[in-house]
């Protein structure tokens, strides 16, 4: 395994696990990739959701990278607007440019976040033909999209159920902002596969959020794995005592997640 | 093991799998109960959601039992209307009754069912206190109200997403009584707590009724645990090839499902 | 699923969990099956031993059956010596006589004991065809040799590691019939695959019992297969709440051994 | 994560994948670590099991290093006698006097080998204090033990069931070097607890080996987990397509090890 390190134009700060290519494993010198976008309300990157969670995609077998996106640490600092989905829609585009360099297959790279790291995550699968994204990155066409998305009790909506914090780091008082932002109403056709998971009893992002997700999704028919646990709160990345939430139970997302992604691109370990 | 078999008033069949108590495991000679209502578009009842199901929760420690409701066999026959409902109401009077002779915990008793069944055990979960059970069944409380719901793929709606033959078979052409059996509209505070599960590919109960059950149990606060799978069918049962549906992703509902209840029930095997 | 109870020649009881012939299921109206045979140091037959591993059989899909064979309930009551071996041999026969009338295929019938039970197991799977047995069963060939061997910390040698109250009971004083029932002695080519789990700290019955059994069969080429767990004593059963010795780890016989005989006798659920 | 890497005096290298230290889990900002050394019959470490096995113990939670030791690459080059004990014991000992910086628990130090691996990380722990090691190291106590010990179908005998290149390489014709390297007679009271596994079938390192093994720890009371797989044959590592021997069923020696080793270590995720 090496690390891979690489500033994005923003400042953004992308780490990459790369397993070796080696002579004795040849079928596997060419593998997935992942690229985890930890969570904190768009003001700051867990590190409860970084390498907790990039451990579990390794034993899977993926090259993981994990992306610290431009976050607005205090509030005398101006609202992100479309800063961190260019971070992150950047962040693919690298990935995919230098695919071959990195034993990476260009067409399976996932996306994964938590929390506001999940408006990302999804963001970057819903909004990557947007304008400020396309023009920012100089690109035309799909490169910058995501194969598939995983969300952890992902913030989706900038209306009734929304999460205050997250939406006014990102969009301020800027209500087109926030509609645009608001994924529950941008999900179309063809968007890529989709896998979510939440706590009905999240106290700070309602599930909500993942069920109008949810509800959209379908309706567009967009490929979808939704799995809801009964109990527990906010931000809890893997369900273990590492990351200081242990839940036995609901730690079975990361293994229906492995799972369920092994199936989308036909990568089994 | 014992097996009890016992016909209901209205001419259902009950059929109990109970586990002998014993003087060595002394702490569990009281168990819970789990009552299971197998699908089949209230036109008959399928052996795969019966047995196969049965085995499940035999082996996490339940007492188990199956009803055979009535059903409507052919078209000649008029719609159920409240039968079904009597019936399944029934049979959790009768097990709670019957409850210290059975060797069963009366306040764990649960209700599972399939499709169409998923439709019955939610109805005895949302609508115990109807006038036609309650009166048919000459209570006034909650004797026949069941303690947990499990329910896989579930018919719910009797709007645009309904499965329409078992709405047909139910209810008929009564408008009154389908807005009543459309449970999405019927779910209100203090419901039990509900485990849901459905592919999302479901060619004929679509994944929108469990999400519409979902919207309506968040928004009331009821207890729920929600699994949508991302591929296959309808009607999967325990998702093996034993049923003619082998899926090991999808029959991690299996496990999910006994490890919630058993949270919900505080019962450790 | 049906209850079978029949009552043998020298009065031990059998009792069968046969599950329902479907026309839904048509692949599984045969199935293999198992016979449970208890452990109790050949003084009595634990129900610890009984149903709580019937439970996981029936869920792995097979007919099951519980034997309570002859023990030596006092010190009043000579030693046993072959009947309980007659009446392990004479289950598997009867078993296999009725497999067309029980939907079993006669090919696939497996022996699981426990303790005693386990050397009961063993001896029905190495001295099948000892005179004793053959005379009392009227047979001459393999009609009462099981198709597998599962051995949950069994009893196995009369030598310094035996468990002597086992021993007693059997064989008395006879040093010659001590001989032919030291197992690890017996062990030839050619016998039945063997699945066999102990725990390592087993205070009544040491681990070398299952460690001689080992290296006997894999010096004769019958297939094995063995765990010793570190931690935990004797008659652990299933290790759960319900048997009084829960211990997650070393529950992980119970499927490992499901997995393992789905293997041996290609019957997968 | 960061990646550390490390020459040992003679020549031997170590790399090590350490977990970052970090101020939002701050229980885990020391653990314990594992020493993985690959097989390849002192001819050669295999990638194989370097880092398909990595990643199971960085899942896990530990600090994993793996040590490519000194081998005999080709049969101009005289045997190797101690050297490969000295970098393996010398990988302990670095990696024990620098816990601290590496944030790692120096009384939880791992040692995990596979095939003739198997044979050096068992020597490790059994040999620790033999004089050619210690004074080598320039050591005279128990600073280069192990504290637990992993054997995937481990070398351990120079006697009948012995793999005859593995000693060749190792000790040349020097019987008493053989002797003493023959570990089943190395075996005494004390040692650290061992984790071991073998499939039965296995074509080049007989299971008798384990099985020798597991004869002398339990004579000696060392603690002992084994787990010998039915089918399947030499060097199939964590038995998936990666390393080219998928085997779901053996596979299972991954999560059965890990919880071992969180038992032994009181290491919990």
């Amino acid at each position: 395994m090496l690390i891979y390190t690489h500033t994005l134009p923003g400042g953004a700060q992308l780490i990459g696990y790369l397993r070796d290519r080696t002579v004795e494993m040849p079928a596997f010198n060419t593998r997935p990739a992942i690229l985890i976008l930890p969570g904190g309300g768009y003001a700051w990157c867990s590190k409860r959701e970084a390498d907790p969670v990039a451990m579990q995609f390794l034993q899977a077998g993926y090259n993981v990278f994990t992306l610290y996106y431009t976050c607005r640490s205090d509030e005398t600092v101006p609202a992100l607007r479309w800063q961190p989905l260019i971070d992150a829609a950047g962040a693919i585009l690298h990935i995919r440019r230098n695919a071959e360099q990195f034993g990476i297959d260009p067409a399976k790279i996932a996306i994964c976040g938590f929390s506001a790291g999940g408006h990302l995550a999804a963001s970057t699968a819903i909004l990557w033909d947007a304008e400020p994204v396309q023009t920012a990155l100089g690109i035309h066409g799909t490169e910058a999209r995501p194969d598939a998305v995983v969300l952890g009790y992902p913030v989706i909506t900038a209306g009734k159920y929304r999460h205050d914090g997250s939406l006014v780091n990102l969009c301020g008082d800027d209500a087109d902002l926030r509609a645009t932002m608001s994924l529950e109403n941008q999900v179309r056709d063809g968007l890529p596969p989709f896998f979510v998971w939440h706590t009905v009893e999240d106290p700070s992002v309602p599930v909500q959020n993942s069920l109008m997700l949810a509800g959209a999704l379908t309706a567009h028919k967009v490929p979808l794995e939704l799995h809801l646990f009964a109990h527990d709160g906010h931000g809890t990345s893997t369900c273990t005592r590492e990351v200081n939430t242990p839940n036995k139970h609901n730690s079975a997302w990361v293994a229906l997640c492995t799972d369920w992604l092994a199936e989308t691109f036909d990568f089994h370990l």
